[in-house]
């Protein structure tokens, strides 16, 4: 068990063997509300239809629009419909979306209820479910509203990563990469090899893979988001590969999932850095070679994409001041800095850079 | 200058003389977006006419509706439209809904920016402005969403208690006379030898009365808040007054403004006090006595009420659990206790104490 410190209340980590096990653990001694993700629901149901009461149960279709502000109000209406106030609680079982939902609504309903979270992808259970932050749509506006409400417990389920499509476990791994290559070289070069394999690896050696990178992941986030959790100074180092990735994901309309996107911002970020002259050219090759499975054929989205679109998409970005774009560039693996970028800079180099990554498939 | 600790950050109380050099002060080093009450932007146009730039201003009508989850979404979007993003801020002015609103936004909006507030009426000023809650509607659902989230400064002007009509500083001395009831025997007693004179008192004397029990006010709940924040233990103490006050705004539909019915509500806590044999039934009678002239004559307006309506609105109050009645009763003045009442409780002593309180204007 992993206890989190957090400005508005601590919490643990829990591993669980299984589905049926986590889920009657949090159920225990109390009567709280279940909002769960249907396909979770449907992948699950010998073990959760059962364990779910109709009355206290809201299933949720997790697509984007599920989490925006308007979506939301008829959830609070249901709830507070079913009596929930400041002294129930909420029990979270999906991905991404249903994580954002979940914690918005449990921050702001009767200011602040109880909440625990089972995080069903690999995105989830290794990078989100710790760190505290909701984002939420609103209009057109992506992510725009949202709190630092941290669950007060997590309870992971390796089993729940069994099931998932290996299209979906790349996309979580794209922040598990992430993760590592803020960490050092031998957290990079021992995931690296672990991976290795993983593709053809038997059901049973896959889940126990990712359970290990679950872990090595909070080993890493854990320190950043207890430093500074609300995203002022060096947590923003784990932005590296958003600004880029966060673009093409905007210019695809959303056709590159998250974590593949990640790996094509950080490959960016670093040939970018390479270009700046902050760390050789053959350190921007070797990754590209080392993180080419982890994100082929993806790249191949941003073909058609019109370099101007994409500068257009970056200067959007909600990180992004006046001064310039800022962004996360490297000066090798475990050595990560925040940069803000001048128009001159975007022109001589980012754009020359991004062109030629798109054009080669993110090789060189 | 007074430092209130909170846990998402520190944060000031400034006097100053004129609404002019507060707005010039909350304006400076930066450009804010303002949220401003349509009527105090009217009352205070010479003021604020000129300091707030139209692309920067928000008006908004101070109702109840206001407040509302859906109602708050067209003002999201119109600041997100403006450009204000996590390195912004918002200028608050006005009284509570402003206040409650102002406070959600900031406190949602790229998951919290900084804000300012200048409270405009007495109970923002001496009770509401310190202490972080913000408190939304939802539907048919009054303040069951909301945040703790303090704004980063507080500029006090007693300039803006100046104009405000007699009624509506009674409403604002609800929560006075309950933080020095909750403070002990001497300030009570000192405050209601200020209050005395004040209905007849000339406009600066009447102005600098207020300023100094709002600032006695905020002695009294500073530590409470910094001690309790999150409102689990001893921050309850300062819902003295409020488990009856609400039920009697709720069953006149809002007709007895909110600190009427605080004092209305201390009233009966205090009788049925008596009634529980916690405090002699002279004190009760004392006290209604002394605030007879800070409720009268709004008690008449449940006179048409029927027991089993108010008794319905006290079982539907959030602060309320299956366990039975939580309300804040009294030892005498400074000695006020949380307790539980079971039902056989209320039918024997709530029930015959507001029949008798509501039929003798709550004199004995």
């Amino acid at each position: 068990m992993r206890t989190i410190a957090s400005r508005s209340h601590d919490y643990t980590v829990e591993e669980f063997a299984t589905v049926a096990g986590a889920v009657d653990a949090a159920g225990a001694g109390g009567r709280p509300h279940f909002l769960v993700d249907r396909a979770v629901h449907e992948a699950f149901a010998a073990e959760l239809a059962d364990r779910l009461p109709a009355d206290r149960l809201l299933l949720i279709e997790a697509t984007e629009d599920a989490k925006s502000y308007a979506a939301l109000e008829p959830v609070f209406l249901e709830l507070l419909q079913r009596g929930l106030n400041r002294s129930g609680s909420l029990v979270v079982i999906g991905g991404g979306v249903l994580q954002d939902l979940g914690c918005f609504v449990a921050s702001v309903l009767a200011r602040g209820i109880r909440w625990q979270l089972l995080p069903t992808t690999l995105l989830a259970q290794a990078d989100s479910c710790i760190g505290s932050k909701s984002s939420i749509n609103i209009g057109r506006y992506k992510n725009q509203i949202g709190t630092f409400y941290p669950p007060h417990r997590v309870l992971l389920v390796p089993e729940f990563l069994r099931t998932l499509p290996f299209d979906e476990i790349r996309s979580g791994l794209g922040e598990v990469i992430k993760l590592q290559l803020l960490a050092g070289e031998r957290g990079f070069g021992e995931l690296m090899a672990d991976l290795a394999g993983l593709a053809a690896a038997a059901a049973d050696d896959r889940q126990r893979t990712l359970a290990r990178w679950v872990d090595r992941s909070m080993d890493v986030k854990q320190p950043v988001i207890e430093a500074d959790e609300f995203d002022r100074g060096p947590r923003l180092l784990l932005n590296y590969g958003h600004t880029f990735g966060h673009a093409f994901e905007s210019v695809t309309d959303f056709a590159i999932p998250h974590g593949i996107a990640v790996v094509l911002g950080m490959l960016t970020a670093t040939h970018l850095s390479a270009a700046l002259g902050m760390v050789p050219a053959r350190h921007a090759e070797e990754l590209s070679r080392m993180l080419a499975a982890w994100h082929d054929p993806h790249a191949s989205a941003l073909r058609p994409v019109a370099i101007d679109d994409l500068l257009e998409a970056l200067a959007r970005d909600k990180k992004n001041s006046a001064a310039g774009l800022t962004c996360i560039l490297t000066r090798g693996i475990g050595r990560m800095e925040r940069v803000t970028l001048t128009a001159e800079q975007i022109r001589a180099h980012v754009a020359p850079t991004l062109a030629r990554l798109i054009q080669t498939g993110f090789t060189a």
